[in-house]
């Protein structure tokens, strides 16, 4: 790929090789001399944004105005190299693009990068950019940034403006980033959270009991002793159930509340432009589509109800420590059987934070057979900055 | 395109140009001196058949045997020059191929061909061969012929085997073929239905009633002056009606019977592979994954009724008059939803012949504004000589 201000050697299949998007830094900057990369659903000025999709691509006019939350990256001093690939229209938590194929995943080559920031995350893994920005609707920050073994974070729902990205499910849609380290990452979410980053800390940890049940054994017993090391440091910690009946049941109401606005989103456009679609995503928007008013209303109840349980679980600065996701990066090319429990896994973890619009970070610390397992913390609306600044505490707490 | 026999210049978009599918016909024959193509769902040893889509091409192996249609008619000295574009796994009626783009309709240029036999119905009405072959499981060659102003033949359900050929669903399923001329459709008829095709005539014209009540007024009016003549020739005629509720119905239980074994066909390659399809395409198999039990049950038994009902109508000779299709070809690139009433109201005619397995044979008599607009004729269970005798009768009475 040649690109108007760099040569990408992109030995990764992360960026999007028809896109030329690059945008120099501000000269000076709180990120000046940081390199990064943005999910192909950020709009450049321009450039027309892919979302993943050739038919996407080839049926939309370039962006008049680029995103903001690239903007200020770059008026910051960061430096713009590329788009990256993403699972199309955002669908996907596996990152195994159909048109534009799988970017690798440079901690577990076999094994897919995650999605549906999967360039993103690994143009990060591989060393190719400083941090990269991705977006989070049902999972995709936070499932590539565990199969990666990156620092990511779903933040509070609102508080990083969408303007200029390409939109699947507005009530839970987020902008997320990844980075290698810590210190990095809070340099980062300075300048998108517009806020300082001070030291900080939760003021009790909740062990997810029925979070950690999900995942598999090998994963369980490979976070432990770093939920163990967290909950020492903060020296209040307690066992709790985030869900009164069960996540998968929460996960199916996330499932139908997202999927309605999915479906909602594109129906114009798919009814326009009858696109090549994966099987999968178009199997979900068909599913989509018969999602009933009765069903949207029970699921808004159920989240209602989530949203009054868990509060006092999270109030005053307390943090669910969790699983990620309920095991590593699975092989490419499984057929869609074979993952389809994994899929659910994974989504009744991811759900906890969408159906709460609370933030969730994860810490790229554990490994199960050389492979990433991440770990989360999640806390309440509005505490994304104690939660990069006490990742930061930690990451320096296990160096020392 | 360059091919191991011939270099085809393909301006039509009608041939796979990643195909070099050639045949050299035996030096003597009853087709000596023809040339054709076949839709790319038939098999050529040693080419992959791609089946319209390029990961069903992609996951598939060369074939090992040619198919049996393919290889009667190059023993009987046709020259068989390529593979021609279908709709993806034979699903669609009007001939648009997201992947490899839509054939050019020769007779009405910015329309579409109609599928999903669209680049041989295309190349046929083209003049770049003489013939070609297709497969017709629900209108798919009865849908382009009209479209494109040709001879094309749904034999009798079961009449020519389907060996080497991607099948949808095999109680449907059926090998047909297109010619401008009914002489040389009679030719290419007399080998692939190993038959003499003599002189012959229906006893009695049914003209269907309800079936032009579903034509547009123009299409009707521009097929009545054809609809007299063949009464004419026959000198026995009279209106009828197909069915006894209504054909928008009897499409319903002949789409749920076809589409459930279409699912129960792909649904194998569609999990291991999760391919990219159209989207209109992948709805229908999601769909067809809902297809209840009972939904099948009371299909069947419809059909049942209705094979029962037709018997007498059809029996000793007689012939159903009925349009191929509701409308001309319409414009290509239209909206889903633009094209829903057409598709309904084409499929409410070519489920008839699909739940009898009765041969129907498409006349290329009738145009409104110029655009093709075909004419059927739909005969018992075994009649396909006769009708195709007829088809030759009638052509060489219209032109003396």
């Amino acid at each position: 790929m040649t690109n108007f201000g760099r040569v990408i050697d992109d030995r990764l299949n992360a960026f999007c090789r028809d896109s030329d998007s690059y945008l120099e830094g501000a000269a000076e900057g709180p990120l000046a001399g940081l390199t990064f990369a943005a999910k192909d659903i950020f709009d450049v000025a321009g450039h027309v944004t892919g979302g993943g999709n050739p038919d996407w691509k080839t049926t939309h006019e370039p962006a008049e105005k680029t995103a903001r939350a690239v903007g200020v990256l770059a008026e910051a001093g960061a430096e713009m190299i590329g788009k990256t690939i993403t699972d199309e229209l955002t669908r996907g938590i596996f990152g195994e693009n159909a048109h534009y194929g799988t970017p690798v995943n440079p901690r577990a080559p076999g094994r897919v990068p995650g999605g549906s920031s999967s360039g993103s995350a690994s143009a990060v893994a591989g060393g190719m950019v400083d941090f990269a920005l991705g977006s989070d609707t049902g999972g995709s920050v936070r499932v590539p940034s565990s199969f990666c073994g990156l620092y990511g974070l779903r933040p509070t729902h609102g508080r990083i403006p969408l303007e200029g990205i390409l939109i699947q499910a507005p009530s839970f849609d987020t902008i997320g980033w990844f980075a290698r380290e810590a210190a990095t990452f809070a340099r980062v979410g300075e300048v998108l959270l517009q806020s300082e980053i001070q030291e900080a800390r939760p003021s009790r940890i909740v062990v997810a009991e029925d979070a950690f049940e999900l995942a598999e054994r090998a994963v369980a017993g490979a976070l432990e002793p770093f939920v163990d090391k967290i909950s020492a440091l903060v020296g209040n910690s307690a066992a709790g159930r985030i869900s009164e009946t069960s996540l998968d049941e929460l996960r199916a109401h996330q499932w139908r509340l997202q999927n309605r606005e999915g479906w909602e989103s594109a129906r114009g456009w798919l009814d326009r432009v009858n696109p090549r679609l994966k099987f999968d995503v178009a199997e979900r928007y068909a599913a989509a589509s018969a999602i009933t008013d009765a069903e949207i209303e029970a699921a808004s109840s159920v989240q209602a109800d989530f949203v009054e349980r868990m509060e006092p679980m999270l109030a005053g600065g307390a943090v669910v420590c969790m699983p990620t996701t309920a095991a590593p990066a699975p092989p490419v090319g499984e057929s869609l059987s074979a993952r389809a429990t994994l899929r659910s896994l994974n989504s009744s973890l991811t759900c906890i934070a969408g159906m709460l619009g609370a933030p969730q970070i994860n810490l790229p610390l554990a490994e199960v057979d050389g492979l990433p397992a991440g770990l989360s913390l999640l806390g309440e609306r509005g505490s994304d900055e104690m939660l990069i600044a006490f990742a930061r505490e930690i990451e320096a707490s296990l160096k020392s």
